[in-house]
């Protein structure tokens, strides 16, 4: 099994291992043909973090610091006994790739980044409920780290280590305003210095960049992804549930890709249901009927080792486009296009939404639902009355991925989630979409200003046809880029050809 | 399609709206085949709360008191933006069936059990991201409730009805230990009188005895998830991964059941994982590859409209008993058997798990596996080591179903989760095991207290089998109890004859 193409020279020694585990010495693996992930790639990201550490900041780290970081703890759903399943957190699982509850972990300041993996002291009965209770040296093994420690061993260790300073994160995330919890760790504070100003925006750039053992995953998560759209896209029949559609690309990719989680709820919108951007989540559970002139939206991630792809593809139902969906799909492949040819390093992000967002406009402007000069619409923000939400973000670990604005990001644009310049490495989103949301648009022809805009005779016609969003996984590359999900159908031809078969 | 023989009665008169929605005017529905919920079912469950309350505590309870609940809250992952799939709080759903995050409830502690459904206002750019903002009027029509308010008109509702005492949850649950957090809601205790004890136990109680209507969504977790045990049990082949045999599972009760979550992680165990008695989380998660002679554990219940079911199998893989997957196999079904057979109003469920252990202990003896009289094996705690876990425990929205220990419960019995007596109404799982645990036996073997009611020898053929449970959904009637799990295969002839197939 391990013959497979994508498993190739990751030799045959632990076979039998995974027979009963998703574990070996060094690999995560789910067997058949799924990836076989060398754990050495978070070795490699602690040795990245560390030495961008040392090299940046020099003169302030003293001898003898340490990065600490908390994982995600064990958490029952309200005051029930019922464990939902546990993810990882995702710094935390960037540095480690261990997925066990309840942890703490350790890296040296040093030349080696000595790494110190801590795990809880379980109980005897762990053994009857969740399974067999492993050691210390066994966990060594499988994570590769230098040395495990039980969490309980943690400030003894540090202290013997003569630790000067602790560094921890604090830090908001971007994307949700959220702030990160600081490890919370009796007497931490009481017996050593921490700083938690300078980890941060180290590690969470070390994420920005991705390892091509890290690409090698995430390009896993898309094949799995862009293989369990096609099958919907083969599978869907009028009269079909929402919700069926999302059930045929989860089983999809667990069945056949050994992919457990989805980075994100599933969006599977029909009909009018495309213009809706977030769908599918409990309050609107994917629950319509796919109808005869239905468009789909369907978004989609699958997620392995904890890495994810975001995917989005949208088709009539039919598989065959009307007059209508065809104009606002090809303004959006317009967009999706450009974008991708201009796309390389050294490139604005902030141009690259505008550059799709010129596109679309010149698109309607065309369709005539738009009149007007290109240059007044933008001026007028009638851009993002179709389009509302930004081209695109980051993608790794997490779907909205972090670092968004570090580096020499711009000031926070509404609606982008990164305004900083294309680096190689960087694996990122490119999602123009063209919405008909009832209230943006009622909204802008109450405003004289803008109505003006708009050839209301001609909008009619598209009122109720939902939505259109392409969404690719994009690596930047030294020259240019690699679009990641570019084995779908994405153009009106490919489209009607592979749902007609 | 209400044509369907479960939803007879129910009319048609929503089938156009439940195109778009899983709601219409006082149903759940999810189309197709699905169960359509009447949501009276909520509204009768207010009504027994406010009489069992008005009548067990009429003294008490002044005029113009009210109870008031604090529905989940939507949350996010980590820092990240990454929003899990929203599950109500149980009590919450139980009173106003309501899956809305964010809300507070009222139900007027008076005749009519007046009802008030508070939920949040939206902002605008909800529609935008996440779908309509309906009325207040739509959520009332919806949830057959008297009065729809905003959260933030609570307090001023409850001043203008002069309200005397507001009483709210605060109880421990018993299979967690996790105390319930009594709703947050400013000015509240500054403004009223808040009664915090009174309440707790009689919801839950309510919500231990099923209602008519309650039985009938239990009954559809049921249906949907034995359907889909059958589907696994017929799909199953040596060398497939156990989370394989999961996805086909979960995409069975999603596609053609609509249950989009299962009330637990499932649990697919084979070969020796079949003896970790909660297989499958996060840590174990079913990576191994079923084997030749592997033995499996299926533990999965799917939920609908909150309600869930919690069912086991346990069959070869091959689908052809060996020798000691005969007897252990056997030992259990006996247990199941006689537990069915005296399970009635006025039994109590400490007796029903005597009786169980007993039938394992007498197989395991006649077996060989035992020596000795089984008054000692009992007395001596040998049960316990190959049934290690309580017989069954109430089920209803959740897993764990609340009030194992009210009522006219014995003090509590270590791993039992209920020691009351059974009444009609009652939903209970019936779910006797024999396990070979590899610490406990050793422990057993390590005291010459105990060592001596094993024989060695015997006992070293089935040290790698795994385990055997076998868990049935159970209503308590009248007269005496109804399987709901009923048309599974069971018997061993069942089983083979059914897997040949």
């Amino acid at each position: 099994m391990s013959g497979h193409p994508r498993n190739e020279g990751k030799g045959d020694c632990c076979e039998q291992t995974h027979l009963d585990s998703q574990y070996s010495p060094g690999y995560y693996w789910l067997g058949n043909n799924t990836l076989k992930v060398p754990l050495v790639l978070h070795k490699e990201n602690r040795q990245r973090l560390v030495s961008q550490m040392l090299s940046k900041h020099k003169d302030q780290i003293k001898e003898n610091s340490f990065i600490l970081l908390e994982g995600g703890k064990s958490t029952m759903q309200y005051d029930t006994d019922h464990e939902p399943l546990f993810k990882q957190e995702r710094y935390f699982f960037w540095t480690f790739g261990s997925d066990i509850p309840d942890c703490f972990g350790i890296v040296g300041l040093d030349e080696q980044a000595t790494s110190i993996l801590c795990i809880p002291k379980l109980p005897a009965e762990y053994a009857t409920w969740m399974g067999e209770i492993r050691s210390k040296e066994y966990y060594k093994s499988i994570f590769l780290v230098d040395q495990v420690l039980y969490v309980d061993e943690l400030l003894e260790y540090l202290k013997s280590k003569n630790a000067s300073t602790i560094y921890t994160i604090l830090g908001t995330n971007t994307d949700s305003g959220s702030t990160f919890v600081e490890p919370q760790y009796p007497g931490l504070r009481e017996s050593f210095n921490v700083n938690n100003t300078l980890l941060f925006p180290e590690i969470a750039e070390c994420r920005v960049i991705k390892s091509p053992k890290e690409v090698e995953v995430i390009r896993y998560c898309v094949d799995a992804s862009v293989s369990a759209h096609k099958h919907v896209m083969r599978k869907i029949k009028v009269g079909m549930k929402e919700y069926q559609c999302e059930s045929e690309f989860l089983h999809h990719v667990y069945n056949e890709w050994g992919c457990r989680n989805v980075g994100y709820t599933c969006i599977c919108a029909a009909n009018k249901n495309s213009a809706v951007l977030h769908y599918g989540h409990a309050g609107e559970p994917n629950s319509a009927t796919v109808s005869e002139n239905g468009f789909c939206l369907f978004d989609m991630g699958a997620e392995y080792h904890s890495y994810t792809a975001d995917i989005t593809c949208s088709f009539p139902s039919t598989g065959k486009f009307n007059p209508e969906q065809r104009v606002v799909y090809q303004a959006v492949l317009d967009a999706s296009v450009a974008v991708m040819e201009a796309m390389r390093p050294g490139v604005s992000w902030v141009d690259m939404h505008k550059l799709a967002e010129r596109c679309i406009l010149v698109a309607l402007t065309k369709a005539g639902i738009l009149v007007g000069d290109i240059q007044d619409l933008i001026a007028n923000k009638i851009g993002s009355v179709f389009f509302p939400h930004g081209l695109g973000h980051f993608l790794g670990l997490d779907t909205h991925d972090v670092g968004g604005y570090l580096g020499d990001c711009q000031p926070k644009v509404h609606s982008l989630r990164t305004t900083r310049t294309l680096k190689a490495g960087m694996v990122i989103t490119s999602e123009p979409g063209c919405y008909f949301i009832k209230h943006l648009l009622t909204q802008a022809l109450a405003n004289p200003e803008t109505a003006k805009f708009f050839n209301v005779a001609e909008l009619e016609k598209y009122r109720n046809i939902g939505g259109v969003r392409i969404e690719d996984d994009i690596l930047v590359t030294e020259n240019g880029c690699e679009n990641l999900s570019k084995n779908l159908p994405r153009t009106i031809d490919e489209i009607e050809a592979f749902m007609l078969k």
